[in-house]
């Protein structure tokens, strides 16, 4: 067996990566303790945008940190990469929507519904941390 | 386009999802708020297991609410799963591992290796949760 390497990635690099995905997962804590659920995202400079139906929800993120990670694995080449987006999460006033679209780079998380469900949110990153790993082993956790 | 549809996970469900797969994500906190980093995981009985080479890691887990998370989407067909775990986490002492290892459902995480640096890892599911989109927008949160 190859020796196995972990090696950490640039901001620049995480960012690159962030921005090639689309799903990831919003990782915060509610009554039970922490938490993370899948959801489609896009990237706004060095923010990460994406919607709520349920604006419930918000009350997990606001004023609080929260995390956003994403990753890649190829189980057929054994490599893979993480990143994680550390920062608070913040609900955009309608009225600023458009001018956060404008922001995004590429196409937006989702396509608009007709409706009030439509609760989108950035996440701020305070740090953004990520890994490769050669072989496919996370076990450096 | 058709219409969205989100439907529930039964806990048996979402067992046999979690045992298809091999890297999840472990949730957690640490002094900046919530994270999550990938993990090479197997599945004993209800249990996740993995391992962990950095002790001092485990102060994220012991006696704390922990989260594990495993998603697969299919963009081609738009569909996609996810399950979510809460429980509390627990070094296994290494007398146990051997037990550990004739509880779970196919292979161990990871190989072992030599050196003292095996820690392996238990979650003990408190919760099992799960939900599966037959169209791939992850907006629910």
């Amino acid at each position: 067996m190859t020796k196995r390497r972990l090696e950490s990635l640039s901001e620049d690099e995480c960012l690159a990566l962030l921005k090639q995905e689309h799903v990831g997962r919003i990782v915060y804590n509610d009554d039970t303790g922490p938490a993370a659920v899948p959801v489609n995202y896009a990237v706004a400079g060095q923010d990460i945008v994406f919607r709520s139906q349920d604006g419930s929800k918000m009350g997990a993120l606001r004023d609080h940190h929260v995390g956003f990670e994403v990753d890649q694995v190829d189980t057929a080449n054994r490599s893979g990469w993480s990143v994680l987006v550390r920062g608070t999460g913040k609900q955009v006033e309608i009225e600023h929507v458009p001018e956060l679209l404008r922001r995004i780079d590429g196409e937006p998380p989702l396509p608009w519904k007709k409706g009030v469900h439509n609760i989108w949110v950035v996440i701020t990153p305070q740090t953004i941390t990520g890994r490769r790993l050669a072989d496919l082993t996370f076990d450096e956790f």
